[in-house]
């Protein structure tokens, strides 16, 4: 049931029969262990017994609602600049100094566009209306009282990683990728909830309605027009991430959640939901998440996330401190299903190994993968390569390019190279 | 890929083909969608526009590391009662405040033996030692670059529920149940560690040593022998908890992950494993963690946590505002695997219905199930029973007496079973 990542050294090979030995470390792996360039020392006089062994640590609930290590501070959300209105403004998970697929709610990132809203969950209401049988008005403990499901799903801004469109920034993942985070979230079916309000009505036309409109209880009333059909099986409305009640800054205490779908779709602060025959053309439709193409033709209602991924570890700012084996660490997603493969380069594109995915690889989350990489000193450049379930493989950034032009913001998914200089630092250049 | 709870109202027959619609709500639910006494209110009047959508909210990066909402600050660990040495202590995850799989990080019980530690990452090395080839020392930064993996494991501290022995304690769920939690976990396999240490070597009889010593650098020095081949293929040397690095209370910056075993062998603040024969008798295996059974002998080296669930919504200290549709919320898991079924009873253990899991329902780790229950305002006992993937069935609380008696501080997992009154509240009686 559980996970085996191995690390492989087979270039463009997984499916080849291997020993779950062998499949764990690998060749490049092995060696590595055994080679003297691993650091751990060789035990030569009885181990030290530390400070901390010697007297007795802090008592118990000190915290009790527990906070990381002080030694840790560095591990924080960041704002990529000094934004004009802070109450318009995001903030970045630290992705180079995560581990896991899952991101601790008190890194999530954010994107706010009226600042952060302190509702009371008593006072809230959600209002279904709209094209529906019998309109009505939730208070969140009728929404507990409506079976709820959990779901592991990434959520990405779709301005994730805009500063890449015209060539390496120079930033580290933190600031290029960390409009990015992965938690459970736990609420009720979009569909269950349209059961509740006795389903849909008809159009005027006598067809059954498409679209869906939210809107959060934020001051910027943030609303969006979402198509009914695509997320109706999948979409929730969440009152819960990572098993607690919603943080302040991701929705508390009621956000919508689409699955695959770019981050602001997911309407936080969630007040509002009708049900409408035509998208509703909001200010969120056009002031913003639209991308111009080459020729003046605008991208409208673009939705889903396309396939990506990107090395974590080692990444820009980091330094490799000597040569000999390291793990490459990194994280793909798709918000058109599961990852299905990713393949990592470690000498510049010329060759590709498949990397060892942690399974399960789920719908619509992160999926961290790993390979293997022996640095020699030389000057070179990773860089990785998702595939999704539906086989679409993430582009270069010149294939996206020539694509999309430079005109766009949003959904920028090329892939990401890492240059590792003769001094260990790493670059993103 | 992803879980679709559904509410049935089948009793004893999860198998049996229905549409998705008619498995996602059940009769159940689709009748009490469309009964009055859901609360939910018609809309019969323009929606009010709340203060917090009249002005701006906080600004961002007020908290670079986030907190809950003060209005959920109920929601926290608590000790079942008062230490009287802090240090050696415990506290308890809000069951019935939490909504998921996953414990946030801020909540995962705690369980101390001298307090906690504060240990300097840089300067903390684990030593691997005694029938090894090649005894070492690792550093941090050589754990990570090793090939590493992440998994979703509870930990459940073989007290939990100890409380209910000698029958119903009166208590609720986060002090019966609370000394559990689950997480996503990163670190390295310990087969990896065992062969970066050039493997096992044999004992004075030739054979391969069976056992493993694992210490932690707390100042109890907290101590336990396991045994290697039940664990090999599973343990992990961990660094990240839920994508950061473990909590102080977790056992930053290390500790020892054994999927399934009861929660003090996964040693916390780990600084040493050695390779051994024969387990060492050392203070905890004898002045803990035995069970006295009625004969007089001692169960010793009991380490899988067998398979249990609690319903933790509703329970104990929580009351139904209305007659009507509720949905029944629990968890369910087991240290030998994953979990297969789970049964509910609304009507004091006469019968019995198949609740739905979230899926998939991972490998030794929480489960979450639900099933519907139309409370008619008569005084009722709901229950629940999970059956693991080894077909080990979770007993009475008398089937366990007459196995065990009641000597036992450990590993109790009786079914636990919560009164509904005539007035809505519910009861542990």
């Amino acid at each position: 049931m559980s996970g085996h990542p191995r690390i492989t050294s087979d270039a463009h090979d997984a499916s080849k029969p291997a020993s779950p030995r062998r499949r764990l470390l690998g060749g490049l792996a092995l060696s590595a262990l055994a080679a003297p360039n691993l650091k751990a020392a060789t035990l030569l006089k009885p181990l030290s017994v530390d400070p901390w062994t010697q007297s007795p640590g802090a008592p118990i609930l000190e915290h009790p609602y527990g906070l990381p290590s002080p030694r840790e501070s560095n591990v924080i959300r960041r704002a990529a600049r000094a934004w004009p209105m802070p109450g318009a403004a995001s903030s970045l998970t630290p992705l180079a100094d995560l581990h896991g697929s899952i991101t601790p709610n008190g890194l999530v990132y954010e994107r706010h566009h009226a600042g952060v809203p302190d509702i009371d969950p008593d006072a809230h209401r959600l209002v279904i209306h709209g094209l529906v049988r019998e309109p009505k008005l939730f208070t969140m403990d009728d929404l507990l009282r409506l079976p709820s499901e959990s779901r592991i799903h990434f959520l990405e801004c779709s301005g994730n990683t805009a500063s890449e469109w015209k060539g390496p920034s120079g930033l580290p993942v933190q600031i290029t990728h960390g409009l990015l985070s992965c938690c459970e979230w736990t609420g009720v079916r979009l569909s269950t909830l349209l059961e509740a309000v006795g389903g849909r009505t008809v159009t005027r036309d006598g067809a059954t309605p498409q679209w869906l409109l939210a809107e959060g209880a934020d001051a910027a009333a943030m609303t969006r027009s979402l198509p009914l059909e695509r997320i109706l099986e999948r979409a929730l409305v969440v009152y819960a991430q990572n098993g607690e009640r919603l943080r302040p800054e991701n929705g508390y205490p009621l956000r919508l959640l689409v699955p695959g779908f770019e981050g602001n779709t997911n309407v936080k602060w969630l007040r509002r939901l009708k049900v409408v025959d035509a998208p509703l053309q909001t200010r969120e439709e056009t002031s913003k998440y639209t991308g111009i193409l080459p020729d003046g033709r605008a991208r409208q209602f673009v939705f889903e996330m396309d396939a990506k991924s990107v090395i974590t570890r080692p990444s820009a700012g980091q330094r490799l401190t000597a040569q000999g084996f390291y793990p490459i660490v990194g994280l793909a997603w798709s918000g058109r299903g599961a990852i299905r493969k990713v393949e990592v380069s470690t000498d510049s594109g010329a060759t590709w190994q498949t990397a060892v995915l942690d399974e399960p690889a789920r719908d619509r989350a992160l999926t961290r993968f790993q390979a293997g990489f022996v640095w020699n000193g030389a000057p070179t450049a990773i860089l990785s390569r998702a595939t999704d379930s539906t086989g679409y493989v993430q582009p270069t950034r010149e294939a996206l390019v020539a694509a999309r032009g430079l005109n766009s913001n949003y959904h920028y998914n090329g892939i990401q190279q890492w240059r590792i200089e003769a001094d260990g630092s790493v670059k993103n250049a």
